[in-house]
């Protein structure tokens, strides 16, 4: 799966940087339908075929909360992604590839994306600081010094055995990055960032080894469209398997995250995939995803979930809610998740409030679902030419159930 | 399900203390083999049969440690049990009762049988004390004066819908029952628990409204054999529909507790259920079944599960030691529990080290397993009349690995 053939099918050429390594044949990315910028497809990898726009939930330790890779398929997940940083650290990538990388050591034997490491190292660990050959710091678990470079991360990720690795990238927290497109200053860094990011991608394309693993370069630029813009050509220009938008999720407002979406895939490859990191509520993603966006991660529904907070067709319900002790209902009498199918809202609520761990099983098990599904109904959507219809329904859920609790 | 009847069906007769509810036809044991005093059986409920001798997960707070019911049915689960006390404090029984009982409340609709909570109040409750009427305490949970007395002990468990109940008795520590036979003193204070057991346990005969379910009484007597011989005798002159051996477990030696439980046995009537409480080690469940005891509950397999200690064919398996830090065998080779069949030792160590609650689930699943098939074997032996050679095998492996780990 290499950018930019109309396939998506490797493209071997001797313009390429570096020494890279190629894509398999067995990596692909086909756009199936449009409606507007938005497209569904079909990411193929060595690990089977992800239907497109797709939501991965997050392993962190290689395991969703409680859930195994029973449970996930039973719910509908086709890719999972898993916390380098945290693997690195326990039990190491040498342990991993040594039980058959992260299929053979988690049983999920379905396509895995790995992140960099970056965020979890900037966002985790102490004493972090970031010079031009990579990122210094202190292990939170012993205080240890460590070290993440473009390269050390794509071995790393080749080690673990991923079907999707991502360049490590300058992350740097919304207070550097700036909120104000007027803010020159924070123009200034998030600019270093960009060139930064873009010099980081280029050796992480030189450093890659394993031909059964595809990359995703990063784009960078804060709250700056114009700097967006460049560091998506730029990105572009390395001839990435696909592209993330890095960097968002962070609390900017959704119509600028959409305007700073579009800008970047106008220098996009159309026919590569893009993967926007981290985000986030259900009509975020319904909006990114008519921005042209075909891949989601987000701790959200987990974490939620562990906290009585479930996402249902009707908005978010709130069990741990007083009113909810002796209500036998399901979640969302709409849902097909193995939760509603069994359980009511007095029992998850009982059990959250116990901290059983059965009770943070159930939630996750219906917030992914629902997670899930809803991108099943915006490829559905995609395909019939109707996801605005769908974005109305999200948007007004949404406000249905920002007004319920305010 | 009344003693001392040949089938074990009702026997309502004229003669019976006070205004007693019989359990109805739906209720029933029947003895099928015998091997020297071991029996296998089968104990017939309103919401199902269990064949005997026959072990109960802990469902605590009405779930199993990270299990619902689907994944205890697929370890072989026929009945679990319940602790009243937690249920009482929280969500409440009348809760549970409005949501169809345990079964309705926890999806669980197999046979439950919960405990008096006495046990709990005395081992988990605040300034505890005991008199006539019954128990007074603070609850743990706010400090609030609560108080347990026979007919409320039967009337929480009757609004929680168990199919089994056991009656309050007297529950105390080992340092107030004594360790010593010789000691006058200790005897004197067990001989009074075992005649306040015996007045509680009438009153809770009395007690009963509900036809559809059973009520067990519960032998006391400490270490001291002709104690227990009276408590049984007491208690059997009482007509419950089963019987439990109560205070053991708690440190006593293995054959001093199999010497307890067969003088009072012999007092019980053959063809009621027989329940040893809070039991224990294999080798501790096959030495009490050879002395004729069909029901055991016990927070072992889930408990030593969370903190990586495994039970396996072999003997126990600490996962959290180093060397399996590498290891992808299965926990037991031997085993046929979905976490053997789906994932290795390096994971789950992984897993347990990293607090994922995904490892609570896989060892729960492991050792209940474990636990459930040791009693399909005895089921078998006894049948066979080969009971002595699986008590010398799970002897021998208990001895192996005791061995190994000093």
């Amino acid at each position: 799966m290499s950018a930019p053939t109309a396939t998506g099918g490797p493209t071997a050429t001797a313009e390429r940087p570096g020494n890279r390594v190629e894509a398999a044949e067995d990596f692909g990315f086909e756009v199936e339908a449009r409606d507007g910028d938005a497209r569904c497809g079909r990411l193929r990898t060595p690990h089977g075929e992800v239907p497109t726009p797709a939501f991965m939930p997050v392993a962190t330790y290689g395991a969703v909360r409680g859930l195994d890779a029973a449970d996930l398929r039973a719910i509908g997940a086709r890719i999972l992604l898993a916390n380098t940083y945290h693997l690195h650290e326990r039990p190491g990538e040498a342990v991993v590839a040594k039980l058959g990388g992260l299929h053979g050591f988690t049983g999920w034997h379905g396509p895995w994306l790995t992140d960099s490491g970056g965020f979890q190292v900037t966002s985790l660990a102490h004493r972090m600081k970031i010079d031009e050959d990579g990122v210094s710091f202190a292990s939170p678990r012993d205080g240890a010094a460590r070290r993440l470079t473009p390269e050390s991360a794509v071995a790393i990720q080749e080690a673990l055995g991923a079907d999707v690795a991502m360049v490590l990238d300058e992350c740097r927290p919304l207070e550097w990055l700036g909120t104000d497109p007027q803010d020159a200053a924070a123009r200034r860094r998030t600019r270093e960032v960009v060139e930064r990011t873009l010099r980081w991608a280029a050796r992480a394309q030189r450093a890659r080894t394993r031909p059964d693993q595809c990359l995703f370069g990063i784009v960078q630029g804060g709250v700056f469209p114009a700097l967006r813009r460049a560091s998506a050509g730029g990105t572009a220009a390395l001839e990435f398997d696909g592209y993330a938008h890095g960097g968002l999720g962070l609390g900017e407002e959704s119509a600028r995250r959409e305007e700073l979406v579009a800008v970047a895939n106008e220098e996009l490859p159309p026919e590569a995939p893009r993967y926007l990191m981290g985000l986030g509520r259900p009509e975020d993603l319904v909006s990114a995803i008519a921005a042209g966006v075909d891949l989601f991660d987000c701790v959200l529904p987990t974490r939620n979930g562990r906290h009585g907070v479930l996402f249902t067709s009707r908005g978010v319900l709130r069990v741990r809610n007083a009113r909810f002790a002796d209500d036998a209902a399901p979640i969302d009498p709409d849902c097909d998740c193995p939760t509603c199918a069994q359980h009511g809202r007095a029992y998850l609520r009982h059990l959250l409030g116990e901290r059983e761990i059965l009770g943070a099983r159930l939630a996750s098990l219906h917030n992914l679902r629902f997670y899930l599904r809803l991108l099943e109904r915006a490829r559905e959507a995609i395909a019939a030419g109707r996801l605005d219809a769908l974005r109305a329904e999200v948007a007004a859920v949404a406000r249905r159930s920002a007004g319920a609790s305010a």
